[in-house]
């Protein structure tokens, strides 16, 4: 029997259609290490998908993605400027200063898991560039969605991309649940991205119903040049890659992605509006994570209730939806939240 | 149509029962990054398997697993003992002096892609240990079966493992084709390893019916204890392992991944013995791979009939057979050896 | 002529007595890269003098030997708790990072560039200790004296060691002007390091007096086994190493290091008298450093008047004593600073 | 008393012209990390040297100056040509690999230490420019004088820098004995480099008199772009910066590090001559090595006599001289060679 589980969109199922499309590629042989006809059909869907010629990379974790991602445009004596609650700063174990041979994260406050602009702009206004003792501005990050569950709007992602190239920084987008922000801003993913001023894009597909693969994406010419020499290099370059590629091209087919997306984020949105006023919201619910305010007791009862979920902090609870998350498991966290609230308040 | 195809054994396809592994672990939610039922699940039947409590780690490519195995047995001042054609040295781009702080790799001669006891006991004996300035010896590799498709005997591991165990080194096993070597010796997963010296075994599944997976598995407990955080640092921790668990467990279950190295292994002793004598072999063929010394127009010759396969010298020819290599495939082959041979002799 | 320096402890020229030592040792031949009898020697007065059988390795750089240090007793995946302004944090250049190969470096908040040992307290135990997607807390770094020019008591010291020994955690202390820090508390070597609960010390050399060379010191076997071969591995281990660690033998005897430091740490002090109450300090002066709150204009005023020192922030001076900063440059300077206060009061 | 000594040049004394340096440089204050006077003047004085606008950058060791060169010219996925018994392959810890992330050295045979460019055009066309999976191809390392002795003559060095060139390599030239070979050659420093296509140079000067320093001389200005801020990194830029730099500017004057040079090679050629035919030379003695072919027996006889020396194989000696050596050392080494070979001859 299925658990009442809101730990993470990373323990849903796979989208039926990507198993199919695995099943599917299962044909034949295959060129390996992404010589094959899915990895080449895959770099042209994609550059239709972004409306520009792009390199696409698959590789096997998010973690992988942004890391090399991240290496490929810093310098090993460089910054890279993020928000403290960064999935790179808080959830990586050090990748990114591994993979970049020191690369540093500079934190750069904001309000619900993003970066300020302003904020920025004064950081690395005030980093030395040029002083070799202090680390080199080099590059920010955003995680988009945010790690609060929130979404960086367009005019928000080209404030901070402004300034980076101003200060000659390239632009690196954690888009680990890329398709829940696309979803929610009713944009193009090529207006989300490079026309919005990204170089590079960790392409999530793993969170929302894909097996085993995200994608690096390029769009700038001069970053992918040494990045396939990089990926071999980290172990990230599969021999059979046509079972990543052909999931990534069904995945963005007739919208897949986007529907897959559209159905967390209304569950999030459904719970949230549900929870509400009771909960406090620890940031807008603008994709498919909700962010509560909630005392160590109340959260004891939810568990007790057999919800699942994870604490953030002593008193806070985060609840993830899934594109698979049922009604079911709805009804059972509000119904187990509005008994808690009433429980908690006595 | 498919092309005749001996490039390689990962053009070939995956398991159908591997794919249906993967569509039957599509239920319910799990758990992320491991700590689900199938992997738990893993670990016992590998320890089964190989008849001893081991830790087994999937991760996605034999880079990976041979570099993150490396690294965690050397120490970055270390050195490796290794054939001049191992796989680490000619085809993993600096894996293993990237993910080992510079290790560095120390040829060793022997037939057929195999170390010579003798002349690893030398090389290691002069090796200046406690010299700072020297790589301090620190672990030995062998491709089982060897990069040159021959396979160790376990006297011959034990030769080695010996000499290690002497100079306090450990022992890692690149078991790209495994499944392969235990398949030709016809003893157990135990005795090719651990009862034969083995420390940590990179276990390939990709080339021999997998998708996108191969696993290391640890031997020696005081090896394992910190690999699970170098693994996750590296980006080779999937969030939705249950996909790669399902795999492994599945490959190994009555005896699968024997049956589909003896189908790849047959047909390369099939090929080999009809080649003879007019082919001159540049190993015994004791896997799945054959490599003959063939003139430029012989090997010119098989491209313009249609043969895929990779030149490993101006005059080395490579043969690689999949579980799923045809008969068609094999007589295409040997047939067009034979007019080329006729040809060429005229 | 002679400029009006207080720029850092940096631009000072070495004691006579050091250049002395580098000539007296300029004698007959000496075995390299260690195995000299001067570094015998050195290893058997560093003993002495910290009261135990220590290891001392000198290195070229401050940055070599907190880098190098760190690395010995941190895992790649490890974090390591200093201060937000540590020198290690803000002026090397992402050599931690580098050297231990992702080490990451966590910020514990505290007055005057201490860490305060109930946040690291606090922060260690939300660190999330065997969870592999989080960098695990290894060890902790102070720098004696602070990077705000304050003094850690011992009782502040043993307070953060006590905690560190709690969890496991080793202890770096930055010294690179160790000197003054032990000439302020007025305790023995080992009183300040080892019996405070520190497993390896940065010992600085350059600052006070000495040329192109600092040192390692360990207290820990443990932690030494390994060193000397991450040494020679980055370049820090000097082929003619008598020139060296006869400057360090010579720097420790006959209490010069102390009789060095007091005297910067004297001549800060009495501008540290002499500015109050007009100038406001940002740390109490404990060591030879001053840190004082100035407006813009004050420091331009300053800087009009001959005076040579670093601004580390839009509204801070950094004003650094060398053992030879002289009473000209004293009174220069506080005469200065009195005009200017008088000027900007206006 | 000294003892006679054949160890190394490194276990001599400094020039005493250096030791002056280091204290006329001990006055007044000067800018840290290389911002000083001394500092600007050495990129002057070199640049004249060099009849080239160069960049010179002081160093603790010439291991950092090969590794550090060697990462700023080549990826983390290079390959760097070198002879296997090159210092960088066979004496220093694996430092390249650790500075460049990877880089991989790959051995190109020739005689006497050199690397013959024929076989150097081979294995680079043979390396697969382009295929992620090897090493790509970046640079080349020649030793200068080569590691058994011998001197690459001009042509000799334009015929691997020509090949290098061919392939898009950069072209490093390891100068630990770079005056010797310069004085041997009887060029100016401007034809032993650049002018024969050397990019990037590590300029020796501890082994031939120095304190505590070599250097990095860059040609190329796209070269040394970010060299400074690996140096920062690396914990190999000295706070008090001028104590390098007025060594390696007085090691330049008036020709004294040549000077130096012709001593220590003159007296290997007195050596060289009085020891043959007796002795099998195993090289050409060029410079101030000499390499003897001798049973272990004659080996132990010479070090029962007090020769101090290394043994560089089972059947091969290595005699060093200094500047410094002396005539009774030279008698020394003849008559007891001439004594070992009467009684190893009866």
């Amino acid at each position: 029997m299925s658990i009442i589980d809101f730990r993470s969109d990373n323990t849903g199922a796979a989208a039926p259609q990507i198993i199919e499309a695995i099943a599917a590629a299962n044909t034949g042989t295959a060129a390996g290490y992404g010589t094959d006809e899915w990895t080449t059909k895959l770099q042209e869907r994609f550059s239709d998908l972004f409306e520009k010629k792009v390199r696409v990379f698959p590789v096997a974790t998010g973690t992988a993605a942004n890391a090399l991602a991240l290496a490929s445009i810093c310098p090993p004596f460089g910054a890279v400027y993020c928000s403290a609650i960064a999935h790179i700063e808080t959830s990586e174990g050090n990748a990114t200063g591994f993979f970049g041979s020191g690369t540093k994260l500079v934190h750069v406050d904001g309000p619900h898991g993003k970066m300020d602009a302003a904020r920025l702009a004064d950081i690395v206004g005030a980093a030395g560039v040029g002083l070799t003792h202090k680390s080199q501005p080099a590059a920010i990050n955003m995680t988009q969605a945010t790690d609060l569950g929130a979404v960086y709007s367009l005019d928000e992602v080209r404030a901070l991309t402004a300034i980076a190239r101003t200060h000659g920084l390239k632009v690196h987008m954690d888009g680990a649940r890329f398709a829940n922000a696309v979803a929610r801003l009713g944009c193009t993913p090529a207006e989300a991205t490079w026309k919005a001023g990204v170089d590079i894009l960790s392409f999530g597909m793993t969170k929302n119903g894909g097996v085993m693969a995200d994608a690096i994406v390029v769009f700038s010419p001069d970053v992918a040049q040494q990045l396939a020499f990089h990926l071999r290099r980290a172990g990230q370059v599969w021999s059979k890659m046509r079972f990543a590629s052909a999931q990534l091209i069904r995945y963005v087919e007739d919208g897949l992605w986007l529907d897959l997306a559209r159905r967390s984020n209304a569950a999030a949105a459904r719970i949230a509006k549900e929870l509400q006023p009771a909960a406090r919201l620890l940031a807008p619910v603008e994709a498919n994570e909700i962010f509560v305010e909630m005392p160590p007791a109340a959260m004891d009862a939810l568990e007790n209730d057999g919800i699942r979920f994870f604490r953030r902090g002593p008193r806070m609870a985060r609840f993830v939806c899934r594109w698979d998350t049922t009604d079911a498991e709805i009804r059972a966290l509000t119904g187990a939240v509005a008994r808690t609230s009433v429980t908690t308040a006595k």
